[in-house]
């Protein structure tokens, strides 16, 4: 089974939808005074149902659902992958001296929250790379993790106990499409999970406007993500403001996903949720990752910043049950914040495949250059939507995308944000993905 | 703060115990028959309080409140560290080598449960030293973890949705005293802990004759280990045989904890879990680390192995959720599992320091040369307790060790079984352990 590509984003079956949803509320991204569509009291029996329904089977991966479409059906060409997306850069060359230099470390336990080193190198590239409002504590607001992935799962965890007694059943938001570990989060921390759809209509981020204060005063978390996974949506500060400022006023942790922030064509860098929290970043927490900015997926080297009130409870945590960071690691990603020159080329290698895109799809299936990530979302509802096509392209052309269904959640009307668009990941060479392009023309006309 | 050693355990402050014990119920050691402390009907308010109390605040490392009871007083001599349980014998001098010719896989996401290599040779290495009723099967019942730390704790997730419905409120049962994360997982895991003290009178291993049916009906998983920490007790087939039929029975979980098991000395090696789980291995995991057997706690490898249902659930969680392993630290551990002259050099390692424990300790504090692991466990009871002895060994003797209290739970009727010890870890060098335990019985007599 894959890795999940560390990105990559799951589905509920029926059976584990049946399990956490017993108290399903949805909130139309539109019309912030809709009444939700469905409100149920919540009884002993629910939250038994909901404590047994911590985040295990019944989850079916998106790549095992891809390989189940598609098992018995032969690649009509020599097979391209852009289903996954792994970074496929090269890694900076200074990785293999720097682990050499340290491999003694491999001996000794690495401090939990990370080393001195890199939780100062965390906290100078954050304070280098954003307008923070001031210089970040690396002491007590910055903190290693092995990568996003389960520093967002254990994040929702901590989240839970961090907040003050909620107003109801608990909830986390998130959107929708989105990555897999934010649903496990609300899982895990039993919290009601409550899908934003993120469309077209509302720029490809969650509508905050129309999100009921009813909910936000049952909010434990909001999980965000700008560049947003798959759509490339970025948030702009005033947006990031606004949320920030919600989870300011109703008390809960906006928990903002940000490994993706280093991959962004034209203009300005994505803005950062620290640069609009206030001087004491309160009730906000950036999760960063080495994974796409440095092309180290396989490093494993990510971390998270911001509230120190929330970093302590979060810290205590992790100190029991987290995993921990081998201080060579810790070392090369100390050098990788370092540099930027490699970050750049990084971004110049992407840039030329978007550049491709513009010239190949031209303005087909809503394609519009994104501003930031390394996905394509295309809509293909008018060649019968995402599972038909993808169908189509693998048996006419070799070519191995997702179907955004597979990475969104349906919604108690039985709309999926997902069902109408692919998402092509632009991870392998410039001539490959060209390749690629012309057959998705091709097939899709 | 530090990094809480791989194996440090932890105390709960009261404010975490009375979040957690939302239903308290103690079950001694001795005397099946003998009714409950204290037993209580289970409310919706106890429930959302049980909801509210995840693993967060409240819980102080034994290592923080170790540095508050020696805070401002000076050591009586030159320092020594006893009290973290770091393994400082060097690294296997292959590690190095091996991690520089995989360097390139830093660059690519590790498959989640493990590569194939990993998980052949792990599966290999426990058919070698384990005498198993059969191969494992490395495809589906066996995973690689970041240590044994986040897979126990994950474990304690996956367990919670695999079991079938409990006979009320649902319990993990651990040893006492116990390592931190079995605390950590049954709290995120929504479970009461139940606290099995393992005490000289038990053979320092929990008694399983005395655990209630009914409590048993209500178990989701037990958390075991052998060699314990930090007694140093083996436990035998036939007591594990019994652990494991109880899980099956009980249709619960055994987490066998086995991270010390290449530490041992004199005879036979101690055996594991899965020697007698039956053909399938039901209702049985085993957890082992590189950290210990190879002296690489900074590496970041473990594995677990066991029930192929419960790796299925273990799996699909992990999937979403867990840390990676990165691919280079998988190659240096199949290197390491593949090589015994490194790990039996280690033992006679430790095996001399125990020699020198035999010799200058003698029959003091209730010592017997232990069966596996690397610490001591002294009885202290006639020097004042653990807490009187670690401060007077500072103060004397500038001796840093680990009050017995702080890595025991304090029982419903006050008890604490470790109250009367303190830990020593035998991790220093030949000399210095040497020169530590004179000054030791210069202080306590």
């Amino acid at each position: 089974m894959l890795s999940d590509e560390g990105r990559a984003v799951q589905t509920l079956t029926p059976s584990m939808v049946k399990r956490v949803f017993t108290c399903g509320l949805v909130v139309s991204a539109f019309g912030g005074s809709r009444p939700p569509l469905y409100r149920c009291p919540m009884t002993l029996a629910d939250r038994e149902r909901a404590g047994a329904s911590l985040p295990r089977a019944g989850a079916r991966s998106p790549f095992v659902r891809l390989a189940a479409l598609l098992a018995e059906i032969a690649p009509g060409k020599a097979a391209i992958n852009l289903a996954l997306g792994e970074p496929q850069h090269p890694i900076p060359p200074f990785v293999g001296p720097v682990i050499a230099a340290h491999v003694a470390q491999f001996g000794r336990y690495p401090p939990g929250k990370g080393t001195d080193r890199f939780r100062g190198a965390a906290a100078g590239w954050l304070g280098r790379r954003f307008a923070l409002p001031r210089p970040l504590d690396p002491q007590i607001e910055v903190a290693v993790l092995n990568g996003t992935r389960e520093g967002l799962f254990l994040a929702a965890l901590a989240a839970k106990g961090w907040v003050t007694p909620r107003a109801g059943r608990p909830v986390i938001l998130l959107p929708n499409p989105f990555y897999a570990v934010y649903a496990a989060g609300a899982a895990a921390a039993d919290c009601e999970p409550i899908y934003l759809d993120a469309t077209r209509r509302t720029g490809f981020l969650p509508d905050l406007e129309g999100i009921d204060p009813a909910l936000l005063s049952r909010t434990v978390a909001f999980y965000l993500a700008s560049p947003s996974n798959p759509q490339g949506a970025v948030a702009d500060r005033r947006y990031l403001g606004q949320a920030a400022a919600l989870a300011q006023r109703f008390g809960f942790l906006l928990m903002s996903d940000e490994c993706y922030s280093e991959i962004f064509y034209g203009g300005e860098p994505p803005a950062g949720a620290l640069e609009v929290a206030g001087p004491d970043f309160a009730n906000v927490v950036v999760f960063h990752s080495l994974s796409k900015r440095s092309n180290l997926p396989g490093l494993r080297v990510g971390f998270a910043a911001g509230d120190g009130r929330l970093m302590a409870s979060y810290g205590e945590l992790r100190n029991i049950a987290a995993p921990q960071v081998p201080g060579p690691a810790q070392e090369a990603a100390v050098a990788a914040l370092a540099d930027e020159a490699h970050v750049a080329a990084n971004r110049r290698l992407y840039e030329a495949k978007f550049a491709l895109a513009d010239e190949i799809l031209g303005g087909r299936y809503g394609y519009r250059h994104p501003a930031g990530g390394f996905f394509l979302w295309l809509d293909v509802k008018a060649q019968g939507g995402g599972e038909a096509a993808a169908l189509a392209l693998w048996r006419e052309a070799g070519l191995r995308v997702l179907p955004g269904r597979y990475i969104a959640h349906d919604q108690m009307d039985g709309t999926n944000p997902g069902a109408d668009f692919i998402r092509v990941a632009m991870v392998q060479d410039q001539e490959t993905t060209a390749e690629a392009l012309h057959r998705l023309v091709a097939v899709l006309g």
